[in-house]
C-alpha cells in the first residue's frame, strides 16, 4: 500500500529514521561503556523493543506498570525493569508471576514496608524479584531521599528470601527537558552526585550495585559519562518529539538537528478550509496528548498547527496553500502519552507501508 | 465483586449517577420540547448511548467520524449523525455503507465540492446519506459563515442523488463553557441569531430545516428554549468534568451541583508516599487529558492533585493523611479525550461492580 493511501489520522514511523536512531544509541551507548535499557513505557510496542535489543543492543527495557510488563513479557522480551513502584497486593502478585513467562523481572522500591510483601509473593510463586532502591535525586516524586533509607531498604532486600538486591534506580524526569546544555550538564552533576553518594553508602554496607540505572534522552551523555551509571534508561530518542527537539546539544542545535530525527508522526489530513486563512485538520485531542505544547508540521515552514479540539487541529495558513485532503506530518509535542492512545503504527519506508505494528502495551496502566 | 477490589488506574461510573442524569436530560428536553441526539464522541460506548436512548428518550446518537458509526451502527444504534465533515475519499465510501448497517445516516457539509463526491458515493452504495449544513456561529473552525453559502451547499444537497438535505448543524463549542450564566444566554442568542437568519433564508429558498442541530451540557437551556433548534447534541451532561463542573447555572451554583452529578471518575491507587505531605498516585497523563486542566479529588478537601507526569499523579497531602493503597476518585477534567484513552468503563452500584462495558468505538478517531 502506498503511504499516500493511508487514512488519517494515524501514528506512522519512518522506518528507516527509526532504525537510525535506534543504531546511533546502541552505539553511544557502547562507547560509553555502559548498558542501555531502552524504555517501553514510551513506545509500549514489542516491534519496537526487539529491534532496540536485535539492532540497538539493548540489554532488555523498562517499562512503568505490571501489566506493561505482562504485555512485554507474552511477547519474547527476557529482561524486564519496572521502573516504578508496585504496591497493590494483586499487582504484586502479577508481579511474582512475571518470570513464569520467561521473564527476568526488576522492579523499584522506595518503602520498606514494601519489601516484606514482594518478598512474600515471590516466595508463595517460587520466583525471583530483583529489586532496585529509588532515589529522588530531585525530583521529589517517588524514591528515598538520603543514605540511611536507601541502605535500610537495600538491606531488607538483600535479606529478603525470594528478592534479590540488584542496585539503584535514579532518574530525574524534569532534567531531561532544560534545554540548555550547560544548565543540562550541572544538573546531571547534580544528580549523579547523589547517585554516587547512595552508591557509595551501600558499598561501605557491604552491598553492591550491579545496576545504577537513569538517564534519558536529554542527559545520556552525562549519566554515561559519570563513571556512577551503568544503566540508561532512554526511551523517546527512538521517535522524538517537539518538545525533545527544542533541548539543545554541546554546540547549541536542537536535539532533532542531527542528533535523533523525527521518526513517528501524526498523519493528518485538511478537511475543512471554510476560512481563506485557516484550515481544519483531522487530528485533535483524541490523538495526540498536548501537555508538552502544540505539534510541529513537520518540513512546512508556510503553516502552523495553533490550536486543537478534541477531534479537530486548527492550522494558520496565511497564503491559502493548503487543500482538502492535503496530508501533514505533525510531529507530536510528547510521544509516550500519544502513543498510548493508539492502537497501531503505520511503518513506513521508501513511501509505502511495510509493517502495521500493533501498540502492544496501548492502555495498559495498572 | 467488590468496589474495593477494582485494580487501578482505571474509569468508573456511578450507574445511579449516571442513570439520573440521563432521565434528567430526557426531561429536560421534553419540557422543552426538543429531541435530544446525544452526543457519541464523549463516552463512545454504545452501552450508554443505548441507555440515552431506552432511559433518557434520546431520538439517536451524535458523533464525529465514520470509525465511530461503524463501531455504533455495528452495536445498534439505529440513528447517527456525524456531525463533521466527510472529505477523504476512503471515508466518503466507507460513510455511504452505513445505512446498510441498518442505520439512518447523517453528516454535515460545509464545502459544495464535498457534494458531488458524497452524491455519487450514496447512489454507488444504493443508500441514502442525509445532510446538514453546518455553519460557523462563531468558532471560526468548520462551517460556512454568511447564509449565501448555506443556502448553495443546501440546494446543492437537495438537487443530489443519493443526499436528502436535512437542515443545519449550528454548534458553538466554546460557549459551553463560558462560566457565568448570564454572558453565557448572551452569547447563545448570538448563536441562536446566526442559525435563525439561515433558517429563514433557506426557507426563503424553499428548503425547510428537519433539523436544526447544537447545543451542548452548558448552553441547552438556551437552544432548546429558542423556538429555533429542534435538536439538542449534549454529551458531556452524563459523565460530568471537572470543567463543566465550573460553569454556573442560573442561581450561580455549579453545575456539578445539583443539576448534572459526577458519574464519571478514575479510580486511581496512592503508591508511594516517600514525601511526608506528598503522596504519588497511580494516575498521570496516559488516564487522562489535561487539556482542560487537572483532575479534582472528589468529595476530599484535605487533599488536592497538584501534578501530572506520564503515569504518576502528585497529591499535595498537608496533613500526611492519605495511605499506600488508599484509593481516590478523580474528577477528571475533561471527560471525551479522557474516556477515549481508557478500553473499559466498570460500572459501580451500591458499592459493587455492576458492568464492565466497553469503549466500543475507542480509538476510532479515522
Amino acid at each position: 500500500m502506498a503511504a499516500e493511501e493511508v487514512q488519517t489520522p494515524c501514528l506512522v514511523l519512518d522506518l528507516d529514521a527509526l532504525e537510525r536512531n535506534i543504531r546511533r544509541m546502541g552505539a553511544l551507548c557502547r562507547s560509553m561503556g555502559v548498558r542501555h535499557r531502552a524504555h517501553g513505557k514510551m513506545h509500549k510496542s514489542s516491534d519496537v523493543a526487539r529491534l532496540q535489543i536485535e539492532l540497538g543492543g539493548a540489554c532488555g527495557i523498562c517499562c512503568q506498570k505490571v501489566s506493561e510488563a505482562e504485555a512485554f513479557a507474552r511477547a519474547g522480551i527476557r529482561d524486564i525493569l519496572i521502573s516504578n513502584e508496585v504496591r497493590d497486593p494483586a499487582k504484586i502478585d502479577r508481579l511474582a508471576r512475571l518470570p513464569r513467562l520467561g521473564a527476568r523481572t526488576l522492579c523499584c522500591v522506595d518503602d520498606i514496608d514494601n519489601v516484606a510483601d514482594l518478598s512474600a509473593a515471590a516466595h508463595r510463586h517460587g520466583t525471583e524479584i530483583e529489586c532496585l532502591v529509588e532515589i529522588d535525586c530531585g525530583s521529589g516524586r517517588c524514591g528515598v531521599a538520603g543514605t540511611d533509607d536507601a541502605v535500610a531498604i537495600a538491606r531488607a532486600i538483600d535479606a529478603a528470601p525470594g528478592l534479590r538486591f540488584a542496585g539503584i534506580q535514579a532518574y530525574h524526569g524534569g532534567l531531561q527537558h532544560v534545554r540548555r546544555f550547560e544548565e543540562r550538564r550541572a544538573a546531571a552533576a547534580h544528580v549523579t552526585a547523589i547517585a554516587a553518594e547512595v552508591v557509595s553508602a551501600l558499598k561501605e554496607a557491604g552491598l553492591e550495585c550491579d545496576i545504577v540505572g537513569g538517564a534519558g534522552t536529554g542527559s545520556v551523555l552525562f549519566e554515561g559519562a559519570s563513571g556512577i551509571y551503568n544503566e540508561m534508561q532512554c526511551g523517546s530518542y527512538a521517535f522524538m518529539d517537539a518538545d525533545y527537539g527544542q533541548v539543545m546539544d554541546a554546540e547549541g542545535r536542537r536535539l532533532d538537528a542531527g542528533t535523533w530525527e523525527n521518526a513517528l508522526f501524526i498523519l493528518t489530513s485538511v478537511m475543512s478550509h471554510a476560512k481563506p486563512d485557516r484550515a481544519v485538520c483531522d487530528a485533535g485531542h483524541k490523538v495526540q496528548s498536548l501537555d508538552s505544547g502544540l505539534p510541529a508540521v513537520f518540513g512546512r515552514d508556510d503553516v502552523r498547527y495553533v490550536l486543537a479540539t478534541d477531534e479537530h487541529g486548527e492550522i494558520e495558513d496565511p497564503d491559502g496553500v493548503l487543500r482538502i485532503n492535503e496530508k501533514l506530518r505533525l510531529v507530536p509535542g510528547h510521544c509516550d502519552p500519544t502513543c498510548n492512545i493508539h492502537d497501531w503504527y503505520v511503518g513506513l519506508r521508501d513511501g509505502r507501508v511495510e509493517a502495521l505494528w500493533p501498540v502492544t502495551a496501548r492502555g495498559k496502566v495498572y
